[in-house]
């Protein structure tokens, strides 16, 4: 039978389950990606798991979030990290080093092979015909410990890329025309496979700029062939050896159908506070802006800081405008250097960073209040820049460095009235200087390194088990598209605490209510726990698993919701809270914070698979019983009532 | 009669008094330094005033020190401080352009000329043979208004260098050497003025590394001549123009005496918790070490990163250090991107930041827990770094950058037995890269520049006057050589609130005593204020004029100490703070935390210049009369009564 490269990917990688849409399937992983802010807790979570030695093929712990070092707490992190990295048999990537995703790609990633990572861009790495899925911590140390991966077989999207990029436009262009197309929930359920004659313009690092922000439309992962430009790329990192062939069979077909004719695109610019918020930069041009920020896993590439430099080159950015640069790795830095790039963007006026994901997750470059700044990065949630009511607008780097010379939002298509100037077109150079001093290989003598734990990383307590009956308050009740950001921030404040548990849990669902912390402590003493209620995609954006783990350690219960985003989903129910689904939309509504809701014979409906009862108890005295789901998958059944993975884990080593 | 360079400078510049030591001086001043830490408050005073134009030849606002924009409040900062410096007639150096002093002496510095800065760093402009002093803001204020600046006659130390130094020995072990001989205390009232042979080997930029760490010295300034290297320097900044020749006259004298012989010094190091704790690094040889951090303002200079390059220049730094480079300006930026040095310490594993203060002001790169940092930086009081306990070291280049590679302190020399290296020279460029374009110049129709105040900038509360007679607690005793640092620590987490006293208020002594906000803030409700007791030297370190104006804003009336910083001493006449002094240093071991003093009748008292009675209460019931003094100026007496120079100032203009 004729398979697309998803399925090719799948076949060869299955270990449990049929390759049928929403059937839950376990598949082989070759690769882990870590980064710090999530990685270490998945370390203290391997030590849990008493871990020997990772059994991937290829395990990479990389630090380019918490870089600040406003305080002892980065820095010990790093320590930690390294350790941890010695100790399980894992690469480590040290501070500086850049932004995981590219380095991966540049270094590590692999045609044909399966990923799991803890953060989730993870699935830019489909840029190189990999099956790379972001995912919650605990999937990615179940995998680092040789288990499979577990997923509901997603439905694939097939989209045809078709005809040639105009000038000024490029790949960012694509993907925010996907996410026009789609919206933040346009790819739930979804591996987005990109196709077709239009894939011929597009460089390796181009599909990753698409490929990083399908975690933007919900989707799976994205996937791309691996095909002649591939090899150039690997040939170009001096891998030409990890090159093979993966594209799809002639005759196959997708579950979804979607089309994007290249030459009609325009430059496109994802307006606060959502990545699908697109219009054409047209529509918003000549707002006044205070900042450009250049860089991210989403416009990592030499191309992307080039075209910038390129445009910029012997004129002055705006005296209006901070013109921040976050190169996105070291190696990427000495390649700017060779070619100009970085001279000619300093020359301009641009302020640099180092390297790392910095503004992109809200640790440093907050924007001036009151003032626009348009990044190059995934994500404008709000708060995300760490400024309050921010007006954060995402675009390609062309957008950004026309608006920065112009001080107002700039389509670059006026560059060329303006100043007279062509479109730049990046020569790519045959071989890049490669740069891997501060990439540490694992250890042989793995199991003799100690773990180095400062004062602020702290085990992980005891997660309880599934009780038989709840009646418990509604604490919170939310709308659409609540963001992991909003559930539980990031920033320079509060990131420092990921290794932290009953610190961080403090700020649980600070954006949206700042007593709720005070009043789920209070809730999980006399009460016995919580549940929160939202609407649809709950939970979406970042894969950090501190979103349901926190609000687990307030005791939370459940979630009931009209749809959750994936990888939350899975959050959810690897730390033991159980995720309901509304049956009827209006029960939503009739649902208020403040009511109680009971829960009875909990394990055995759960068990069951039949539509779960919840009583609903409002202040005045009045009832409704209301009928929920849930869509978990045996495994799944048994590892929620164990109050989730770790416990399994321990349970059955 | 012949003068040496000091009284030179000063006597072109004297407008009041006699150039009699000890005795009160009014000088002009030609130029004036702002940085953003201590800026906004400065800017907030000259709105205050009601000033119509800058008076001085040149007033540069930089913002180098609160950079990393962890929230809205630097961001904040930038914008008010830029429309600040365009309404009272300044030049901005925008956010990444670099720090204050290298820039201020490669773009405006001038031979001959006065300037007073809000920057206990100023003094390093005496590289050029400037007469600089670092002050607090509000003195800087009047300077700008066009005021004489007001001293006291300061006595002069002649320091003669002679000879050459020897290989692996740079600026920054003279400087060390200095440390070593007088510590932190040597230079209260003093002008160091360098001459000698000697001078021959030291670049300007050398002489700006020497000047810098004057400050560490508690020297009112440090002075150099200008000579044919001050002429060669300003050439190669392509300001030949602004050279004049200031050298000594043959037959001149000095107060006091020093010589130093080049030849004879070896690579120095301070060890923590002070510059002043001198030792050979030979003697700490071997130590391992978590982080090296090379920049600042104290060894800003192209050299310095070079040299540092040239000693790592195809190696790697050790696994277990984190090279931390902050490059000083963006100016110098350009020039390493030219002369490879920026490329072959990125090869060697370096992580570069923003051209900024960075660590050196704890704004990031805190070192981990229990290691050791190696720094090129000025300072390492006690929690500067943002690390609780940190262990930081103070050295030149060449140490930082070979115990970089060797993992732990390594005396720089052992380079040629270990790499069999020879020692690198560098050769200045007869033209530098200069780059202006962050540099925004003053605008003619300055009166109609609104002022941009964000959310966080407050304006200033009223100062009370001095009462007849108070009876208040003493509610904090201290000993030796307490710092601004501990009086009102800087770093990332406090910086944000130098334009927010009442917040800023709430880490007053924290470093020293976390309840010292809460009992003084009830102090000031329930008794009227309070005074604080010191030993020698108190409020070293850097100018901030929060250390005398947050305790200010908390009630303090006075503080009895055994002698004070020259910088800290005028801050806290400037906020009517009475600065009194044990006569018997027994009294001082007799008043403990916790007992009453009373004043009485203490306007009258403090104009006559006669002793001051002060009467402990024991709070056994116990009581005794002491005598203290002060050394105010009739000028100061004045300003002191009207509670600080603001009051002055509205009661004048």
């Amino acid at each position: 039978m004729a398979r697309n490269v998803t399925q090719k990917l799948i076949e060869s990688h299955l270990i449990e389950g049929d390759m049928k849409p929403g059937k839950e399937i376990g598949i082989k992983i070759d690769q882990a990606l870590l980064q710090d802010a999530t990685g270490t807790l998945v370390q203290l979570e391997l030590e849990a798991m008493g871990l020997d030695r990772a059994k991937t093929d290829v395990a990479v712990q990389y630090v380019d979030h918490n870089l600040l070092q406003t305080d002892f707490k980065n820095a010990d992190d790093h320590k930690f990290l390294k350790s941890a990295a010695q100790r399980f048999g894992l690469w480590f990537s040290r501070p500086g080093n850049g932004v995981s995703h590219p380095v991966h790609m540049e270094r590590f990633g692999k045609p044909g092979t399966t990923m799991v990572g803890s953060d989730s861009h993870t699935c830019a790495a489909g840029s190189l015909g990999m099956l790379a899925i972001g995912t919650g911590g605990l999937d990615v140390a179940a995998a680092i410990a040789g288990q499979p991966y577990f997923v509901k077989m997603p439905k694939v999207m097939g989209v045809k890329l078709s005809g040639k990029l105009p000038d000024w436009v490029s790949a960012k262009d694509v993907i925010l025309e996907m996410l026009r197309r789609h919206d933040v929930k346009g790819g739930v359920g979804k591996i987005i496979e990109y196709y077709g004659d239009g894939l011929k313009e597009l460089s390796a690092m181009d599909r990753h700029v698409i490929a990083n922000m399908g975690a933007e439309l919900g989707a799976t992962t994205s996937v791309f062939p691996s095909d002649e430009e591939t090899k150039r790329f690997l040939k170009s990192q001096n891998r030409e050896e990890d090159w093979t062939e993966l594209v799809a069979d002639q005759a196959c077909d997708y579950d979804f159908h979607e089309e994007i004719i290249l030459d009609e695109l325009v430059p496109l610019i994802a307006l606060p506070t959502s990545p699908g918020n697109v219009v054409p930069v047209s529509e918003v041009a000549g707002k006044n802006i205070g900042q450009v920020v250049i860089g991210s896993s989403a416009n990592p590439g030499l191309r992307d800081f080039w075209v910038a430099s390129a445009i910029v080159k012997d004129k002055s950015v705006s005296s209006e405008v901070s013109l921040d640069i976050n190169p996105t790795s070291r190696q990427i830095m000495q390649n700017m250097i060779e070619n100009k790039t970085f001279g000619n963007l300093i020359k301009s006026g641009a302020r640099f960073h180092q390297s790392g994901c910095m503004g992109c997750i809200g640790m440093g470059q907050a924007p001036a209040s009151g003032t626009i700044s348009l990044r190059t990065m995934p994500r404008n949630f709000p708060d995300r820049s760490g400024t309050k009511d921010d007006q954060v607008y995402l675009c390609s780097p062309e957008t950004a460095a026309a608006s920065a010379l112009m001080g107002k939002i700039t389509d670059p298509r006026d560059m060329e009235k303006e100043f007279d100037m062509e479109y730049p077109k990046f020569e790519y150079p045959t071989y890049e200087i490669i740069n891997t001093d501060m990439l540490v290989a694992p250890v042989e003598d793995n199991k003799s390194v100690e773990l180095e734990k400062g004062p602020n990383i702290k085990t992980l307590p005891h997660i309880p088990k599934l009780k038989k009956s709840y009646r418990v308050p509604v604490l919170l009740k939310m709308g659409d598209n609540i963001s992991t950001d909003e559930i539980l921030k990031a920033g320079a404040e509060v990131l420092p605490f990921r290794s932290n548990l009953p610190e961080i849990s403090k700020y649980s669902y600070s954006v949206i209510d700042e007593t709720f912390y005070d009043r789920a402590m209070q809730t999980k003493d006399t009460r016995g726990g919580h549940v929160v209620v939202a609407a649809e995609n709950y939970a979406q954006g970042s894969s950090r698993e501190h979103a349901a783990l926190a609000p687990k350690y307030l005791g939370q219960v459940a979630v009931i919701a009209k749809s959750y985003a994936r990888i939350a989903w899975q959050n959810l129910v690897n730390f033991g809270i159980l995720p309901l689904e509304f049956i009827s939309e209006t029960d939503y509504d009739f649902i208020e914070q403040g009511d109680d809701i009971e829960l009875k014979d909990v394990i055995n409906s759960v068990k069951s698979k039949e539509p779960i009862d919840v009583v609903i108890h409002k202040p005045s005295g009045e009832r409704k019983s209301i009928k929920t789901k849930h869509t978990l998958s045996g495994r799944q059944i048994d590892v929620l009532i164990k109050g989730g993975i770790i416990n399994d884990f321990k349970e059955r080593l």
